[in-house]
């Protein structure tokens, strides 16, 4: 018989927390076999809701805290402060080995600074990142990092490609995943000094990994690579662009679509299959940030989405722990560490 | 009478050029009552098309050159090589009084060295940016730098932050427009030091500029503001991101209307909708980046545009020279630096 999955569930956190949170868990369940979660919250707020969803109470048990992150927290307030909110007591469950992973929708800012300080980063990894998947003409890419790190150098860049890579690579099943740095321009000599020396090192090195070089903007939707590196000042502004375009573009075709009798008729013939585009770009299927580079799985969920978004971060926090990405980043990691490959690579590059 | 608006074109600029180039000014030709085209380029090329849009020969003189910028020339090398090409001649033009303003499709980097060597840029600008207008759920917003600056300090983006509200009230017609500093979050704290210093300047000085503080990528596609002010490397990368997304957003939808009979039926209800849509969407319409920052108008077409995108370049450069922008930004600078509110907000913010 397997062990249970366990999770760490910050309750407390999200726009409509714990509601959306206990709701989601108990969607989440249908897609998970054997699960097991810790509830971190306030038990007062949490046990009316166990009664309207009983599989919840059956694989869940209630830790009750008495504090929680709020979203205008200064993050080292929240790190000095709220040592007994439900965030942070779910990271130490994760810590202590009580849960496989950590699922939050609340203070981004505060989850990477509890997450980091409580599980530290893993082995020749300096600062951990905030990776997402999003869908692309040609299926889905993985973007990190996101905004974790406004300024990165070379080596964070380097550091970002490998652990993109050993996700595409083992969670996504990708044979040999694509990798490229996100720039102004596809020549050698377009971008800032991180780009390039970044671009150096993976180009010089013998790491196990398809680098691509440079992409631009463009190649995001395009799908031009399956993972795309790049400091989280620029990753977050791209990913937000992005979805600024999504919004626009759906109420440009909604105004369209309403704008005359015939239109309302066409609209109506072609509902479904405007639904499944709907169901496709639905940001909720990609709902579920993951913190890389950390001793232990942490999810990020966004804040203000709904039961069925959070239920996809938890899942996606299954798939990190089932596939064992962790694992992987060390065994890449301590490979280039033991070849000094990366070292020569570094050196060469400067 | 009044004199004729005279322009020079760098009519070998451009993947499908002379032809786009000639069509394109054609075109142009139907909106702007009184223009002059001085064609720079091989004669031998544009002869023949001349004899196919009479209007464009009326209008134009040609003045032959032997050599043309090519897209994968260096800007160092174009610079100091391209001396006789058609840009270099073209821009020349301007400087010597004989044009109000440059239209080129060509190489980016080298038309900004060569205009930069030439124009030089305008008192109390220290870098030129690329800038340019889009559609938004508001209406259209102008974005700056668009990617000739990779790296900029705050001064740069002040400097911005001012070129941008001037184009936006003198050529977009705007009473008050407002101006937001691209970056990964609205609150004070976030971002690297280039934005929260810029974002200090702007907030201090007395500037009548209607400062809007900082904005996320999803503003952009909003229309939260109208001048979205960045450096170069984000926002080459976030208007690649808004295409690219537009691009894949485009095809998607396509493939939903082709999924089924019905939803088929449907698209052909909906088509003089979509059509306006796509209308809406066309990069075409907003063809015609500014570099704004010269002592001289000088205007970049997309080089893969065809003659209708040309066209909106041609115009967008009457539009600067008819709303005299340069002026505009020469007595906005010099009230600023006349009373000294510039000098004290960048001391105090430091």
């Amino acid at each position: 018989m397997t062990e249970p999955l366990v999770l760490s569930i910050d309750t407390m956190g999200g726009d409509t927390a714990p509601g959306m949170v206990i709701e989601g868990l108990d969607m989440a369940i249908d897609q998970l076999s054997d699960v097991r979660f810790l509830l971190f919250g306030d038990e007062t707020q949490i046990e009316p809701l166990l009664d309207k969803f009983p599989r919840v109470r059956a694989a869940g048990t209630v830790r009750h805290t008495t504090d929680a992150v709020l979203d205008d927290d200064k993050v080292a307030q929240a790190l000095r402060m709220r040592r007994e909110s439900s965030m942070r007591k779910a990271i130490n469950a994760v810590h202590d080995g009580e849960a496989a992973g950590v699922v939050s929708a609340g203070n981004t800012g505060a989850l990477m600074a509890m997450a980091k300080f409580v599980l530290k980063t893993l082995p020749g990894i300096d600062r951990p990142a905030i990776a997402a998947c999003f869908p692309t003409e040609r299926g889905q890419t993985v973007m990190l990092d996101l905004g974790a790190n406004i300024d990165c150098d070379a080596e964070n860049l380097v550091q970002f490609a490998v652990m993109g890579e050993v996700y595409a690579r083992n969670v996504l099943g990708l044979d040999n995943p694509t990798v490229g740095i996100l720039n102004v321009g596809v020549e050698g000599l377009k971008g800032n000094d991180s780009v390039k020396r970044a671009a150096g090192i993976l180009q010089q090195s013998d790491l196990p990994m398809q680098f691509a070089g440079f992409v631009e903007g463009t190649d995001i939707g395009a799908g031009t690579v399956d993972v795309v590196v790049t400091d989280g000042f620029t990753g977050n502004i791209a990913l937000k662009t992005a979805e600024g375009t999504v919004k626009f573009f759906g109420a440009a075709l909604k105004q369209a679509m309403t704008s005359s009798l015939t239109a309302k008729l066409g609209a109506l013939l072609t509902k479904p299959a405007l639904n499944e585009l709907k169901t496709r770009m639905d940001p909720r299927r990609y709902n579920g940030a993951m913190f890389l580079g950390l001793n232990g799985i942490c999810i990020k969920s966004h804040g203000g989405t709904d039961a069925f978004g959070f239920a996809h971060a938890v899942h996606v926090a299954a798939d990190l722990i089932t596939n064992s990405i962790n694992e992987s980043i060390k065994e890449d990691y301590a490979r280039i560490s033991l070849s000094g490959e990366m070292e020569a690579a570094v050196a060469g590059a400067q």
